[in-house]
């Protein structure tokens, strides 16, 4: 068991890590629900607020402390990553260590996340601290990860251009040997390692190069499919930089463009021009939505725009804000979401433009500079 | 709502499909345990049983149906793929789909699997079934999963050998670079780019490559350090292969190895090779995990090997059974698990070595073919 010792926060003056203001704005929005203490289970929340990026991390954060419990793995690591943290080491039987945190501190209650927790680790708990009362909570780290502070937007940006940069450096591969044939599995490929050359640590998500009638599926797969002239193609990818994801789609047509194809991406296009002319901290999720998808519904494509207009992209690659019908809570300032609307007509084809945005209070300002016409990949 | 028509299993007296089997399979293990229907929420669980390889899907398997629940963006590859299943659309309302399909089947009670299924989950399950039973359940489909089929041990032999081929290649590209210097993220990161040209869909963990002190740290993150003279190099690699996970780790000393890094890497294989000879299905996960530990403790190292054995492999790579101290349950004949002991001497470095055996009554057989002595980079 070993209890490191606490920095003081900003104990120089001078300097005070993004974790410490985190978890004073924990404890404010702890504060307001009546919580002394809150079990963080979800990896993302654990990072940004402990800066610890091992995998197996819980954060019990009390009015006075935080505590980062991980196993032996982890120990050296997260006492570099994690200053703001006393590190306790846990085997097997976390719920014995946290009992004796509980009894230590005098904790009465404990909140969880219930969206993180499994019921069976939920029933652990319960054994474990059978004289505290567990509250179970939900999106209370999400809701301060969701307004981004300027370093985060600045990583965000980062990870935005080396997405952007891999992606036009891998269609320049790409073109020379697309009359022999490139299949989406391969031009997928040719975007990872690109970003991985830029820096990325990994994708954000299994990259999407759907071509032909496989752009029909949002979330298709990279198959062994040879693009082919005529093919409309949806690229779909997205790099982990320092922790940071982006998420960035543009749709091209292999060889000349015929009039559908154009008029479908003028569609979706001027969907998500709309939308960033409408788009402002404050406005609903529902709002935001409808932006987009009023111009797609007004030319008789309701039906084949079946998802949301996007989502918050921070440390995870879906994350809060979600914008789409459904969501009524306000966009808050800074927060960073994803504007996809997209067209999606079985056994023709799909086309999405997607681009990331940072919201204010008066407008909305995209991450990164690509070009959003229609790309034709010209052989 | 899309309802699929449920192909009739091995309706052509030929063609039956493994999904069949182990639906039969799972029904027996629910009927053992008085269970009428079974949710089925862990991604690979319901990967192995239905064949669907979408990350949203959840199945319900009932004495006669088995019901694939996925949002609209997967029911085109559903249907492709879990032609076993009913394909029900769910969209923000999943609660209100099994609703109906407890009233139509009648069903009083409905297990879950509770170390997947958030408290959360639980919850809104709970208050759209209100009049259903819901009974907590744990490893049933894991352990179905613990006796691998001869297909998927082909399959994970398969991914052993991309790893093992990617390995030597990665280390022939990395050789003529050495005195110049290579970091171990240059070397995680050809591993993987030759895993990727042999068919890998992805890595099945964040490859490891730690060098010097690093090695020391079982679970080290691949740095900007560069590999020196004198270095132990501790490799910890793993493809996915059509879905099944390899894992292999190889030690490797930069130059010529001096006597106490021998001696340590001696230690380790012979701490593996009594492993090897004593493992058979059978015994407990702890006595497996005592055989490569008492040969480490008899050299009085048992401090410095401070994680279990090793653990199943498939299609995921850490899965039931494990071999750890703590485990009482004699290991399946079929289980595929990984035997990597290890010795880490803080500040001075590690030595792992791990491969893959499947256990049968009689013993355990190596997938693989790899040389396991203490590699040299010479340069």
């Amino acid at each position: 068991m070993t209890g490191e010792t606490r920095r003081t926060p900003g104990a120089s003056g001078l300097e005070v890590c993004p974790q410490d203001l985190r978890l004073d704005k924990l404890r404010s929005a702890m504060g307001e629900r009546s919580l002394e203490a809150l079990l963080v289970s979800h990896p993302a929340n654990c990072r940004y607020l402990s800066g610890f990026t091992g995998s197996p991390g819980t954060l019990l954060v009390t009015e006075g402390d935080a505590y980062l419990l991980t196993d032996f793995r982890y120990l050296e690591q997260a006492a570099i990553e994690a200053p703001v943290c006393r590190i306790e080491r846990v085997g097997k039987r976390q719920g014995e260590t946290l009992g004796r945190m509980a009894r230590e501190n005098g904790l009465e209650r404990i909140a969880f996340e219930k969206d993180s927790l499994t019921f069976g680790g939920w029933e652990r708990l319960k054994e474990a601290l059978p004289e505290v009362e567990l509250v179970p909570t939900r999106g209370i780290v999400e809701s301060l990860r969701a307004a981004k502070e300027p370093a985060e937007i600045e990583k965000i940006e980062h990870a935005v251009r080396v997405a952007e940069q891999a992606f036009l450096a891998a269609l320049e591969e790409i073109r020379p040997g697309l009359r022999k044939g490139v299949t989406e599995r391969e031009a997928a490929w040719k975007i990872e390692q690109e970003m991985r050359r830029r820096g990325a640590t990994r994708p954000s998500f299994d990259l999407i190069a759907a071509s032909g009638p496989n752009s029909a599926r949002p979330h298709a797969r990279p198959s062994d499919r040879r693009f082919q002239a005529g093919d409309l193609v949806v690229f779909d990818l997205g790099a982990v930089v320092d922790g940071y994801c982006s998420d960035l789609t543009r749709t091209a047509v292999v060889g000349r463009p015929d009039p559908r194809q154009e008029e479908i991406h003028d569609l979706v296009l001027r969907a998500q021009a709309e939308a960033f002319k409408g788009l402002r901290a404050g406005i609903s999720g529902g709002q935001a939505d409808a932006l987009a998808r009023r111009v797609i519904a007004d030319a008789g494509k309701a039906e084949a725009f079946g998802h949301g207009l996007g989502h918050g992209v921070g440390l995870e690659v879906h994350e809060e804000p979600r914008l789409a019908e459904d969501v009524e809570e306000p966009l808050p300032a800074g927060c960073v979401v994803s504007v996809e609307p997209g067209v999606y007509l079985g056994g023709w084809g799909g086309v999405r433009i997607e681009d990331l945005v940072v919201l204010t209070e008066g407008g909305c300002r995209i991450l990164g500079s690509l070009d959003r016409d229609l790309m034709v990949l010209d052989y």
